[in-house]
């Protein structure tokens, strides 16, 4: 382990330097081309085996070690958002309406550069390490879903994850067990009233006001229908309705997401959302188009895992804290890796102690402390070593005991 | 006044096929460029004097009678509306987003068709008639002003217009003394909240919301603040925050209008929606801008040439009736040349009675029966020339009696 | 004329002292026993043909005049209200939780005491005088159907009916042709939700939330249902949820009012309400109990009827000014008299310019400028005469020129 | 312990029919008398030492046992609501408008038949049993405070208590270490507004329409600014403006519950809700009071308590299941005994796997499955005899062991 961190510490520098790299030529989801073409290429010049294309854009590469075990995955997504960078850096974003705000750089310059440590110490490897590269995290259905069809989980034994995280101070791990990251669902609503001169509300179904009344009357589902102790939240961001100031709107479009962690609240919001719909349409004989698309399911950490991660990040230096955290209210297809195998996500935080401003993810001046790359690769590195140690060490007890 | 109407009706197949021309080549206010120029030629080949450019974008021709006498003013508007026709007619609009769903087109038709006609009498026309094509009635401030600074209305003694209208039937002349049509006033609404994540509503002041409870709330401007007894309308036809499904809106657009017949409920709705907005706001801590643009006065029609209009039109053998209408909700900017000069504004019935639904003005799929456009024609030019023969027979008298 | 205007000032402080007795001595609407006893002794007196238990209550009294002509019926109600007395004057309310809070007192007072001056010269009336002292005006159905039925208007060929009214000043007549007063309607609603505890709106129905609802959507019934030009308001004055601070509701109950002067927004009134009532309920899937009781039709004055009372009254001493003025919104059950018979009802102004406040009627310090009571009588008793001649006069000529 | 288990067995039926005379005869809070005295006369004629009035209301009876040892509290509440009873059972309410509608007379039952057959085991007891009869649980500030200020906790060393519950299974304990019920505030509004006829709202400020706007807007709180992870509930449960239907109200009084279990959430909650009236206020100028009144802090049990009674209770015949529940939004005064000694509160579930309807605590159909009165004693009394016995062995060993 000693020899892992040594080399990680060495490899920092180009870590950063992938990272930008990265940073400066953004692909966004569905359409990376040449990010999946540089990973392979990383990978095939290490050795390693490399599959592309699986699930559509994704890259699996595989290590296998000197010693017999088990097999553990690690995974980073690689896509960047329809953001237009408004971060001043040597390292910008070169691509008009394309940025890495959410931090997938980071993830894919970790495992790309731990892969590198991992192959050089791969004799003392009790097993093997497949590195999953997923295509397309920040846009449902997301890539984690084919992937997996197309077999990205075969034979693996438990999965690791992390999300670089700009509002957790750099130097902590954050984790907990259960849910960890919430159910992210889009509705998409179009009224249809009947549109009219502004001077005549009578001969008209006003749709700005059918849309202002459904968001207003929205509200009560979280704050009377669903259960208190079951976290939710149903936001409406987009209102669209564009008319010249002296025309009532013959129609509107609403979009908007609901955010769950169980099931229950999910089925409820998807039913309570027309209900209010249904409702508001009926104070003007409207009609409706209501579409309720059903994103990631929530990240749901395996106890064990969660417990392992937890232990393994105490024993890094640069780690100060291992902090059970709240659930997050985002969405992850992660979560379908975990539907599979048993695993844990976790968050590196990445958040500089002396900024003035903290950018959150998805913001045009989002940005990262690079410390945080270290820090990740280190304990996805460590856990992966120290899963594969344990469950050999245990299979020698057995045998022994036998 | 038997040979004008013979000649309407012999050029009632002109009258339509200009009509549909325009329909075909919209433009939009303060945008008309080639409706003015086609305007000015028609005049020019019937030997009128022409002024272009009058007040910005208006046309002003003259027909000066063979006898001595008044000057009468006629007014038809020309532009067109941005919004996107819906009808599936054989001259549909060909200008993507652009529009004639108020009947400009067949008032420009009926005013150049008449002018050809009266231009054949000329000899027998004891005055002066000036043809007012006015650009940008839709939008304030409206080209009515402009072109009255520049002059239009110089020498002028009376004006006549008159708007045809979907929703009356065909064969009726609709009109009133005093106010016949609305105060027409704008607000632009922006409001600034603080933008976020669609999963965190609890750290952001969510503009969409606001600007939900703000059009929610304005109801109760018309339903509680203003005198049920002076009838008001407050309509928001733009709601605009064009968000992501999973961003919590950082601002909110909203425009829409407000009419009113007097000044107190024009002030008190004035002083009223800022009171909603504040109270909007206020929910979330946010802040506003908000701009009440005063349009129109309400068209306030003379008594006498009311009723001289009323008379006149009944002795049209295709106007089945002379209606005495409530006024309407709608403004226009005829209504400042009837503060310089004194005159009278009339619907004129454009519903065909066989259509299964009827779309109101600025509707998509609003159209007009065309043969309203002969009655406007024989309506505005038997007022004229009655006008002014009555004026000139008085005169005579006048001089007998001296 | 002269004669009886002399007459009724001389009878000013007997009007002004039975107008106190009545006040003292109020009987709410329905239970009237004493007043009209009264009433029918005061005209039996005089010798009036008296005829009591009208419909009811109502006391109905003839004077036949000298000569022939035709019949003209005036009309006073004599209930009270079921509110107590907040005055401190010395003619008080001596009947705890009633009053005179809306000047019937002063119409029966007026109505006696014409009477009796017009008995005085009952050898120049040339016709009939009716006098119909009404029951029950102030609560639905009221007291007018019923007499109407019992044949109070048999014979009778014009009415003529009062309100004095506190908010107009005294001197002032104040009438309009067409409609002058709303029809008025009462809607009750039982909301029932499913009761539960403050902890778990979840597994309730919230009947608090559904009703508050309800009230903030109905507003948008007046600002966006009715034709903006024809006058409507819809209020909920009740809305009783008396749970302690931890239930929620299980049952709401709202009661309110809507006006109208047409039969077109009165029907959709009462439909809309309902469909308000539905899409509140929707949001929780509650049930409701919906009743809307129609109250008096809009008191429609007829045109020569009404020109007829403002001629005569400007020929009135007291009458400083004879005002059109504005509909009232408030109903009078006056309006079932003028579907059956010609006729006009007015207001007679009784604020004193000198009141530092001016209380509305039905208020606890609700009172009258008692000089509205001469007024009053000289108005309706000239109307009267002055009705009886001229039919007679045309007759008369009429049978000459025969 | 089985003797006691086969005495509690043999006195059921006295639980159930004390429980039922308690149902017919409710006293709601702070209006306790005969309820006090008849629980004072029960313990009394078992010989145990009782102290009346302890606070206020409460009753305090102490069973000293045969044998050395700790002492152990527990404690059962004995008010009723101020709710009408709508079930149709032999044991009806005789009171109108009040009525065990929360199960406390169930409590008291068991309480009570416990302390009857404690008493028979007396001898073999080690140590002291505290029986505490609460008065006024349901309202704040509840008699706990003043019981355990008058010394019902002295010398006391742990204190268990139970609910039982309507909505969870009967055989089942349900707990948890933690929170486990919530703070329970209380807020009391008062719009004042402007009244006036119905007719006329503008010259209104109408107390009904702000207080709905209030009640529609409060929503957003839970919705929008309180953290979805943060548990929190905003409930309106009483609505007040009587007024006969054709006035508008001049005030309207409001009465809520919040519920949350962290600081944070309840002073953003108190804030909000001002914020909330002062908007809806804002939108007719009208004025209000607010007090919001905190009521009792949440309820957290004790780590080992709980655990013990998990353990205890799984011992028992009639349980089936011992669950770790959610924690419910309810508030209890249980809450301060426990910031005191340490202790745990559990629920007793009480509901009829056979019923149809399940009604929730607090609702006019309420009721229990008594079979949860012996369930409910079997757990307190073992409890309390296994606590003692626990803490006499251990001293015992730590005898023998020094």
């Amino acid at each position: 382990m000693e020899n892992l961190f040594t080399l990680l510490k060495e490899f920092e520098p180009e870590m950063i330097s992938i990272r930008r790299y990265l940073h400066e030529n953004p692909e966004i989801s569905y359409h990376e081309v040449k990010t999946p073409a540089y990973i392979a290429e990383y990978h095939q010049k290490l050795g390693h085996e490399v599959r592309t294309g699986v699930g559509g854009r994704g890259v699996v590469a595989t290590l296998r070690g000197g010693k017999p075990g088990q097999t553990v995955a690690l995974r980073a997504d690689f896509d960047a958002l329809a953001i237009q960078e408004e971060n001043d850096i040597p390292y910008k974003s070169k691509v008009d309406g394309a940025m890495h705000a959410c931090g997938h750089d980071g993830h894919t310059a970790t495992l790309l550069v731990l892969a590198k440590a991992l192959n050089k110490i791969q004799d003392e490897i009790a097993g093997t390490i497949v590195f999953i590269h997923q295509f397309a995290e920040e846009i449902a259905p997301g890539g984690a879903i084919s992937m997996i069809e197309d077999g990205c989980l075969e034979g693996v034994d438990v999965i690791f994850g992390t999300h670089i995280w700009s509002t957790f101070p750099v130097g902590t791990i954050q984790l907990k067990s259960g849910p960890i990251m919430a159910a992210a669902d889009q509705f998409n609503i179009k009224i249809q009233g009947k549109g009219g001169h502004g001077s005549e509300p009578h001969l008209t179904k006003d749709a700005v006001m059918i849309g202002s009344q459904f968001v207003a009357s929205a509200q009560q589902i979280v704050s009377r229908r669903v259960n208190p102790l079951h976290p939710a939240v149903v936001s409406v961001g987009h209102f669209e309705a564009l008319n010249p100031f002296n025309v009532i709107a013959d129609t509107a479009t609403l979009i908007g997401t609901a955010r769950t962690f169980d099931e229950e609240a999910r089925d409820l919001i998807e039913k309570e959302l027309e209900n209010v719909l249904k409702s508001s349409c009926l104070l003007m004989d409207a009609s409706y188009e209501y579409v309720y698309k059903r994103g990631y399911p929530p990240v749901v950490n395996h106890e064990a895992e969660t417990a392992f991660i937890a232990e393994t990040a105490k024993n890094i230096e640069e780690v100060q804290a291992v902090v059970e955290c709240d659930p997050l209210m985002g969405g992850e297809d992660f979560a379908y890796y975990l539907q599979h195998v048993k695993g844990a996500f976790f968050f590196t935080g990445a958040m500089d102690p002396e900024w003035d401003v903290v950018y959150p993810h998805h913001h045009p001046r989002f940005n990262i402390d690079e410390r945080s790359l270290l820090i990740a690769a280190k304990t996805l590195g460590s856990a992966a070593i120290s899963f594969l140690e344990k469950e050999s060490g245990q299979t020698q007890e057995q045998s022994i005991t036998n």
